[in-house]
């Protein structure tokens, strides 16, 4: 312990306790994401914390190798990492043990990740819950767009308002870049430029490119605004399929959930590391934080896969807490009976640990003093006033 | 990736991928046990993955260091430690930020932990979950008791067969040592035989204490023939006074579950490591492994506090998995309204990825492919045969 038990420093940075209502409220509601999921078919699968470096941090998951926390395994002398992010496990699996179950192969998971530092962007720490879906093998405008559907009805159900899931392509400008031949020492800064969304320093640094880089630039917003601006882009082949993957996923999100508020941001690739298709980053109103990310991968190295992963940190401060539940203090002597029938309909019986001579007088003081509503004596629940 | 996808060395041992029906059995079954505590008022909280090498092992979790895992913090350059236990956690947290609320405190927890080997007695490996409550402030036989009848009820309500309690109390033997001032020398051989129940070597080695050890040797078993067999057995005060509290606990715990089976062994003191007073472990008739294991002990080093945790991870071997979620395959066009009442009931309805135009023979054999017992075209859930 320090000297000081309320320091902040008492658990590293991007660690935290979660209290009673909020752990309550984050438990039932990573079980209730799980049963939507389940509902449309993703069967649930729990990876481990841990793995050995050279399996985790292959494929898919090389990019994650500055951001996981490595310990030697003392049995067979081999490193092994703290998971930084879970869907390079269920690539894994679907690569060995669930290698013969038919695709599509729909997993879901849920568990804690753990990352070397937070991203700057990024207030919700080092230790990142995750809830989410993987569909694997099929690679179609479909596939990407039923992950969005189902991660958007579970917002649904969660109550979650003012929800928009908005698309980008990040190969998009990778392949205009090589396909215009932009010399391999100018696209750094050209790539700065448009992280930045920094139009003035696009066009200057964009050379022959810059009219078309400018206008994918401002290309930027709702869905139904921005397709038909995107559409008179003149753009070159793969750069051209990337953007028609794109409008074909949009229509298929339409298809099945019209209200669905879509935008896109045709120029962003931060934070896509092994993405190769349309990817996602979930928003709602009022959160500067994003409630999830996701898209089209491959799934190690050769399966098409696209998922969609939930932060239930971030997602559960959007909700109302559960609401506390009843509490009864249960007398000695009173009916056990009536203290089962409570518990059963949802209320914490709290059992008495006074001795039975200490008398009434004392289990009120108690019961009040444990926050309870009512006290149960003999079989006659009594409300305190 | 390995060579060979299906090697056991995919995975470091002891750590594991549960697949679809044990991994949703187990988040289930933890969800229901959490469930039981809150009707009973342990207010459930999440402590971190990790923490500071000298806040977890500090006090209580001193005797955890020689099993965790440690990594640098980048940013303080402190050490962290992978939880080796959720108990210390729910100590520290008791003493700090939740130190002003009312005692008793009943608290509930669930996650995953790391140790660095797992003991030779644990098949159960290194990733251990556990889920289980702690009970701070009093210091009472009512109290053991509690906990202790608390983890029974949720046994009952896992339907969980032939479940027993074996209670000890580790202190006995080094009081009883200490009070007989056998030389500091001798007690580790005695110690040892002891431990194996090696009657002939405890005759041998126990000195003046050799009749009072061998009976308290031969005292294990169900708690009703052995308590008044260990009252017969003439003790020093410390120990007396050990023996006394464990008769008070039996009692305490057969006013609130006469049916709950009990057993003594009185010179069990292996594996108990922070303990203070009454520790109990808990079986399944047919199952070698525990299901859980809990005792007293000395919360932060000044409160007391008494507790149980489950292993989940053996718990769930034991009861049947959940049953398979009955799958619908919803055909193209076929209605969202019904498929949506389906997923409601609890059905996974699974929506196709092909195309409308393929045809009604492709969507039944895909349904039959994905496994599904039922197929959803347009408004007519029709059953395969």
């Amino acid at each position: 312990m320090t000297e000081d038990p309320y320091s902040p420093a008492l658990l590293p940075t991007g660690f935290v306790d979660l209290l009673p209502p909020e752990a309550r409220t984050e438990a039932e509601g990573v079980a209730a994401l799980v049963r939507v999921f389940a509902s449309y078919g993703y069967d649930h699968v729990r990876p481990p914390l841990m793995e050995f470096e050279e399996t985790l941090l292959s494929g898919s998951g090389l990019s994650l190798a500055d951001q996981s926390f490595r310990v030697m395994d003392p049995e067979t002398r081999r490193m092994m990492v703290l998971r930084p992010d879970i869907t390079p496990q269920i690539a894994r699996m679907a690569a060995t043990r669930l290698q013969r179950l038919p695709r599509p192969l729909r997993l879901s998971y849920a568990g804690s990740c753990v990352v070397v530092l937070p991203s700057a962007a990024d207030e919700s720490g080092r230790q990142i819950m995750q809830a989410g879906i993987e569909l694997i093998g099929p690679d179609s405008p479909q596939a990407d767009a039923e992950v969005i559907c189902v991660a958007a009805e579970a917002l649904q159900q969660l109550d979650i308002p003012g929800v928009s899931f908005d698309l980008t392509m990040p190969s998009l400008i990778p392949a205009l870049l090589e396909e215009a031949a932009v010399p391999e020492a100018e696209r750094p800064a050209l790539m700065r430029a448009l992280d930045r969304k920094d139009a003035a320093a696009v066009s200057a640094l964009g050379g022959r490119l810059s009219e078309i880089l400018t206008a994918l630039l401002q290309a930027a917003g709702p869905a139904d605004r921005v397709l038909p601006l995107l559409a008179r882009v003149s753009l070159p082949a793969r750069a051209r399929a990337a953007l028609q993957r794109l409008t074909e996923v949009v229509a298929a999100i339409k298809a099945q959930s019209p209200d669905l508020r879509l935008t896109i941001d045709p120029v962003e690739f931060r934070g896509w590391k092994y993405h190769t298709g349309v990817c996602v980053t979930v928003f709602a109103q009022g959160c500067s934080e994003e409630l999830g990310r996701g898209g089209r991968y491959l799934c190690n190295d050769d399966e098409p896969a696209c998922g969609l992963t939930f932060r239930p940190d971030v997602l559960f401060r959007l909700v109302p807490n559960m609401p506390v539940m009843q509490r009864v203090y249960v007398a000695p002597g009173a009916s056990t009976d009536v203290a089962d029938a409570l518990r059963g309909r949802g209320v914490a019986a709290i059992n008495s640990l006074c001795a039975p001579a200490e008398g009434e007088a004392v289990y009120y003081a108690e019961a009040r003093r444990l926050g309870c509503s009512h006290i149960l004596l003999d079989a006659s629940c009594i409300e305190l006033v």
